[in-house]
């Protein structure tokens, strides 16, 4: 298979590095629109060969990845539309994906399909400096795919992703968007909103000291990220994050309430709360091995099941290990069988699936 | 000298293991109320030796540490009082000062003196197992000196926590409790109200799950801290708290009317300033290791002096490596010398004791 990565900075040079890395590929060309970068790509083994433009990088390519900042996708998709072979994928990074997949979608040609994507990883550090090959192992890639997905393309991602140590879940490009605002973009705001704040009040004290503790700096950690990225993303999810953030106000003045109200016994059961939340986040997917459990499912043949059955999946947390997809002979009908890991997560599945009227049935693996 | 430590949780047993670590003293005695805590800290080579009662344990003390929750400090002070040996020194580690220092200061008995004390270190966990002997090495360490504060009693408190490896900030009690509702308790409510929020939204859904990258995990580590030492520290703290918090509100609201207005360049230049104020930052102490510098400072010979200048260089983020106070043999007049870590540090030190009518001058080590 040939991979082809346009920018290649810290999260395309990253999959170059991890691809090759776990011979997924033995051939990566990359483009980024700073030769300097894909030098640097080339001279850390993330890439192996150099592209003069995003069309010649992907030429030859079964798989692309565009891992340019969100405001460059779009545009990048029309560069390259052109020069995709038959049958190749294309999928990004950005890490908001309404207006992504509705552009792309409207733009799609017969010859190469695109799904979305976003690697739930990364870090305050930029650039193909801060690449490793580790990066992915054990995070989420969420996909969104839509109706129009093809499913032997959809699986052929899903085993990409999963060799890159990652797993998959798929979700609706919204509901992507509204959990990205709440655990992604809200943290953001409020670690930069914190730094800021807590500076400007330190000078005016005749410089006092930041001095800070491990949670101050825990909290802060991201504001050293790059604005021009972060302006980008809040431009795409301006209205899923208003709202969450109008949200999250509402809860700190109730607090402050309490605060104010010595209402302690309130505070309490907030902080108790929180903690209990916090002891249940769940932990780095991977770090518990679980036994896997196998679900298969009838399904009609037609466009749009796929991702009905994936995103419907999770949409409750569910990632799926492996999946088979088999149409059958006479046509109309198919089935798909899903590997996944844990008694948990099967029984989850079933049950968000029968909500959306398919039968999943266990079987042995 | 003999060390007795009052509460042998994660405070008081990283500080007699360190102690113990580093032979400052070769005999701890502990007590605690819970008897297992300091039967662990026992096993645990934290103290030497358990006594039957906070009385008896600081009976030949020459340093005590009262390392209870803020709620209990003022009450272990009242318990040891009758049993301190005439000359012992009495510090604490509670997160907030004011209200600890000034009902001690009520209580003091010639005897003994009391200088309040805070270590900026620890962490979410609890107990006398997460205690470590590290757990200070390179922290601040607040202490808050009072105008009854002898110069020698000082001085010695301050070489036994430079001897753990943490460097003294002297501030008045009232400025550390406005510093640590911002650069703590802030935070700390953040932290918590995030957590719970993000909890809630996300059952919402469906149990979506919460797909959180690094971001979201560091801003809400401290969410898992103890609801009972919180509530204790921001009874103590409320007003100082609640200024901070309606401050953190409105710069808050700000960022989302620049969200909500689509007002891109206001938002960028707030994530600018984040970031290259997280940048800036001061490293962990001692990371960077500087030329000591030395100041002298005549001074009269009166009480309130060493506060006075103590607190006046902290406040300007400098703290003291190491000091020496002699007394003039004619008496009333004297000189305190100073050794501050780096040039900056010195002239930062000068500037602020100018402002206070003091003459420092510099001289060679």
């Amino acid at each position: 298979m040939k991979l082809s990565i346009v920018g290649t900075g810290l999260i395309g040079g990253s999959i170059g590095l991890t691809a090759l890395d776990r011979s997924l590929v033995d051939r990566v060309t990359g483009f980024d629109i700073h030769p300097d970068r894909a030098q640097k790509a080339l001279a850390k083994s993330a890439i192996t060969h150099i592209a003069e433009s995003a069309g010649e990088a992907v030429r030859d390519a079964d798989l692309v990845i565009i891992a340019t900042p969100v405001s460059e996708v779009v545009q990048t998709f029309e560069e390259i539309a052109g020069q995709l072979k038959d049958g190749a994928i294309v999928t990004d990074v950005g890490s908001t994906k309404s207006r992504i997949v509705s552009q792309i979608g409207s733009l799609s040609t017969a010859r190469a399909s695109f799904i979305g994507g976003h690697p739930i990883a990364g870090s305050e550090a930029e650039g193909i400096e801060a690449a490793q090959p580790d990066l992915y192992a054990g995070c989420f890639w969420i996909l969104t795919p839509t109706s129009s997905t093809e499913a032997t393309e959809y699986k052929n991602l899903v085993s990409f992703i999963s060799g890159l140590g990652a797993r998959v879940i798929s979700l609706d490009p919204h509901r992507h968007d509204e959990l990205v605002a709440l655990t992604s973009h809200l943290p953001q705001i409020l670690a930069s909103v914190l730094m800021a704040y807590a500076w400007d009040r330190a000078r005016e004290n005749k410089d006092l000291p930041l001095i800070t503790a491990g949670g101050f700096r825990d909290m802060t950690r991201i504001a050293a990220s790059s604005p021009d990225l972060w302006i980008d993303i809040l431009k795409d999810n301006r209205e899923a994050v208003s709202e969450i953030l109008a949200g999250f106000e509402a809860a700190l003045r109730s607090a402050e309430g309490m605060l104010r109200g010595s209402k302690w016994e309130d505070l309490r059961s907030l902080f108790d709360h929180a903690r209990t939340s916090r002891m249940g986040l769940r932990e780095k997917p991977g770090v518990v091995p679980e036994e896997l459990a196998m679900l298969l499912i009838a399904v009609p043949d037609r466009p749009g099941v796929l991702s009905d059955v994936t995103t419907a999946i999770g949409e409750v947390g569910v990632n799926i290990e492996d999946m088979e997809i088999t149409h059958s002979s006479e046509g109309g009908k198919g089935t798909i069988r899903l590997t996944l890991s844990g008694e948990q997560a099967a029984e989850l599945a079933t049950k968000a699936l029968e909500q959306k009227g398919y039968v999943a049935r266990r079987i042995d693996g």
